[in-house]
């Protein structure tokens, strides 16, 4: 990854005294998605793990239902070009790539006509279960192995935690980039994660948990906060949903039923 | 800004036992901005300065190129709808309010004919300069006066420092929205912004630094990192960029002749 550390002169000023020296950052690239030749999005990433990012993230807004309709992938040779060719579109989910997305229950039942751009999602019914140490082991793992951060302080990383107990690891200056890296490069190489743990650096919006939602992933772990919609958005569909996971800590918001290894207390 | 406080009910687990209590998590929104009564945007925010918000957006984009040109705006009783009125628009840049945004030199030179959405800016020749001591105790004071994020540690914070010192605050879940915030309510009350000193509590990504060229604010500081491509912005046009403003310490990444009260050492 050291070939997206980039070096600059800074002055670093401490007290009265400014010293000029050299320190890195990270670099960003405005990276282009081309679905079957036409351009579909382009969006501001570390330009590696490409195919699998825009892979990740088609298939989590709907466009792409699954890796076997993807014919081909293929990346520019300066890396900011990514073309998919599928044989099978979502026009309704492509159309709306950048209006809201509302997910409704996939019971069967009616959806109310006024929604715009509704997409059906099964509740995630996952009879997977995990011990809290086996969360916090892996956890600590996560925080100690990201080299871009502690030398940029300038990204976000995302891990999942694959039911054989391999991990799949992704950083990017974007959190929404690094969760369709990791789903990405597990759908590219044919792993199953529905028994999976997203683990990630950064806040649980709303819009980080539709991603979990569409991806079926049912536990969700963040260092930090979620937002209430966020919350709201795992208890309607089945999320378990983590946040503040730190040392032995951890905030459980939503189905914690998944999770063994302590009492509960306080009622 | 209580009202966008929200309960939960979680298990907050430390060691062995989860304790089942109360906590509250931030609200989070999504707000529709209308011009001239057609949809131009959404997005998810807290919904609080909704036409700071809309209008300092709508300017960072060179939608709208002054606030003159704004005849009415109007929020919904919900408050989550935004309908600006204007008689002047920029057609060209709200056709490209989605893609990408490549800012020129406005040296009345050519402008490369396969360069999408070309916004010409000039380069920021503002004669403010300012002592680093007076960036120092606004920053500090900046950190200690945010109740959201004490409470929830879910938010981004956005401070205009004027030039008669009076600051402007917005907090917002995205650093995005903070930033539009403040500079859309600097605008409303008619504030001169081009002696005016940014401070964020987010990364410097390059789309940060872009927001402070369209809104020509000479000076933009944060308590954490830039991009490579943040600080080529900067530099490119005429932004002083300070990042890891913590304490006594601060890097400056560009421009630094704008900043007194200190010597350079290290050559």
């Amino acid at each position: 990854m050291s070939e997206f550390l980039k070096k600059v002169v800074i002055e670093r000023l401490d007290g009265d005294t400014a010293v000029i020296e050299e320190d890195v950052t990270i670099q960003e690239s405005r990276m282009s998605v081309f679905l079957n030749g036409e351009k579909a999005i382009s969006m501001m990433c570390i330009p590696v793990d490409q195919d699998a990012h825009a892979l990740g993230f088609l298939m989590g807004e709907g466009v792409i239902s699954d890796v076997s309709d993807v014919d081909k992938i293929e990346i520019s040779e300066d890396g900011l070009r990514v073309d998919i060719f599928t044989n099978k579109i979502n026009e309704e989910s492509l159309k709306h790539l950048y209006t809201e997305k509302t997910l409704v229950s996939g019971c069967g039942g009616g959806i109310t006509g006024n929604v715009e751009n509704a997409v059906e999602v099964d509740f995630i019914e996952s009879d997977f279960t995990v011990e809290v140490d086996y969360i916090r082991s892996n956890v600590k793992q996560f925080y100690q192995e990201s080299e871009l951060y502690r030398l940029t302080g300038c990204v976000h990383k995302a891990m999942l935690i694959l039911d054989d107990g391999l991990t799949i690891c992704a950083e990017d200056i974007g959190r929404h980039n690094a969760i369709d890296k990791v789903v990405g490069k597990a759908r590219l190489s044919g792993k199953c994660t529905s028994r999976a743990i997203l683990v990630v650096s950064g806040r649980l919006s709303s819009e980080m948990v539709v991603k979990a939602v569409m991806h079926k992933l049912p536990i969700v772990v963040s260092r930090t906060a979620p937002t209430f919609l966020g919350v709201k958005t795992a208890m309607a569909h089945g999320i378990t949903l983590i946040g503040f996971a730190r040392g032995q800590k951890m905030n459980i918001y939503s189905h914690s039923a998944r999770l063994s290894g302590f009492k509960r207390v306080g009622i």
